[in-house]
């Protein structure tokens, strides 16, 4: 299971109701946070979440309501004497956009900075892709990889239970038993991970559909209810966001980067289930648990 | 009047209780901001104080913890369609640290950023102090110009009322009327400004008394109750800040720049005033009437 924490759901400016894009993503034993607008870590500290465990931070572009809240987040974890490295993923400048600003706040981190374009590790695959703003910008692909159980009952009803065999067709080995072969794939079910999708800002686009292909989750930027200045801003009005929805065939939608002009949420619900029905419009700090 | 609100009074990282340092200063016409952690912005909004007017900037120094909402501030002071002047103090790197940030940020304030040495207008004068921390830093001392007010009792008692007349020893001239010799000095009565000292990020020291000198208000880096590693970190204890108090003869002392070790206020105040009574230890979004 994936939880998904809805940090910042607001774009732009903070508002009274929707503060600057995060998005935290815990898997047991891994977490991650996506953008980290200005005002994140008041937000980790807040609500008892801890931001000293981020194993990944990814930026998905360098808007500051995407990316000012970094310095401070990790400034903060190196005086709670964090020594874990930290990934991080990002636009190219982003790494400059760190360093130079640590230097001239006088702050050296005494913990690594891994910038990777990619993450696999404790189950759990990150991938980032192209999406259509108008600056250079790149939205995530959070995987968990594909889970490989045996089928006990069938091998209970060939009388299968040496350990060593067991081990090995859960590895993908044939195995001769009581001269008989037994292919590893009759006794394996695979079940296919959940995937979470963060667009970042972007209008709708190609990328984003086959990014999105059969998510469990997709969170896409929903500035607007119907602007055609989304066109000249890089952003999707809920419509847009509702087509790609079901395009890509998602479980659910989660409409994001809401415009201080909507202090309600209704008429976009409305708008979007309209296109597609299976969309939510998270407060900051609501969650949802991606099975 | 000056109305001073405590925006931020924690220092180092935000604790549940005490934002990142900002201090609001307004008098009629005039406003200006000391210092602008991380999340300031947020703090505008919510208690709907508008950043919008702000005529004055000043930052102390470099650390993340005074200047980080400084970017997200001015960026949504642009998206609020600015259009006045807004004037900058601060330490040499910090017009190099806002350029870089808005360039990485894709951002181009659309008002002029002035970078000035002193601040006067609307019947205030801003100067800046050098103080003693462990990098180049710089108090502040807001002061409201001397006022000079006609003698009216005495004017009447001889029987002047002429316009022009009163306004020439206003102006500071002496005047013949009806044959007679009025020395302007005799007729007018000077009081002097308020005066507001914030230091900023400091160990005690001279520059501060000097600059504290019958102040009405001295707001001043009491970081520890008592910690002999405030020396190392170039901050305050409580006992220290209130014998610059007591050295400077101001009229009142708020503490502030608390770290988070301190949950519960009362110490810190009793210590303080065993040297130095008038003392005060604000809260968030707390306010104080400087006459």
């Amino acid at each position: 299971m994936i939880k998904v924490y809805f940090l910042g759901t607001g774009g732009g400016m903070p508002s009274k109701n929707r503060r600057l894009p995060a998005f935290l993503m815990k898997r047991e034993g891994f977490s991650a946070l996506f953008d980290c607008g200005e005002g994140t870590q008041y937000t980790f500290t807040e609500y008892g979440l801890s931001s000293v465990s981020l194993d990944l931070i990814g930026i998905t572009h360098m808007h500051g309501d995407h990316v000012l809240g970094l310095i401070g987040l990790i400034e903060s974890m190196g005086m709670l004497d964090r020594k874990k490295p930290l990934n991080i993923m990002g636009p190219k400048r982003l790494k400059e956009f760190l360093y130079a600003s640590f230097e001239m706040s006088h702050f050296r981190p005494k913990f690594e900075l891994r910038f990777i374009d990619e993450y696999k590790g404790n189950g759990i695959r990150v991938k980032k892709f192209e999406t259509c703003h108008t600056v250079t910008s790149q939205g995530y692909i959070l995987e968990e990889e594909e889970k490989v159980n045996l089928d006990i009952d069938r091998l209970k009803a060939i009388g299968v239970n040496d350990w060593n065999v067991l081990r090995k067709i859960k590895g993908g080995e044939d195995v001769t038993y009581e001269g008989r072969i037994l292919h590893h794939e009759d006794y394996i079910i695979k079940r296919s991970g959940s995937k979470v999708v963060y667009t970042g800002d972007t209008r709708p686009c190609e990328n984003t559909v086959n990014a999105s292909k059969d998510a469990a989750l997709l969170i896409h930027d929903s500035t607007f209810l119907d602007e055609p200045s989304a066109l000249t801003y890089g952003h999707s009005n809920v419509s847009e966001a509702a087509t790609i929805a079901q395009q890509s065939n998602v479980n659910l939608l989660a409409l994001t980067h809401i415009s201080a002009r909507y202090p309600e949420p209704e008429p976009l619900i409305q708008a979007a289930k309209k296109i597609f029905p299976r969309v939510t419009l998270p407060n900051d700090l609501s969650f949802i648990n991606v099975e």
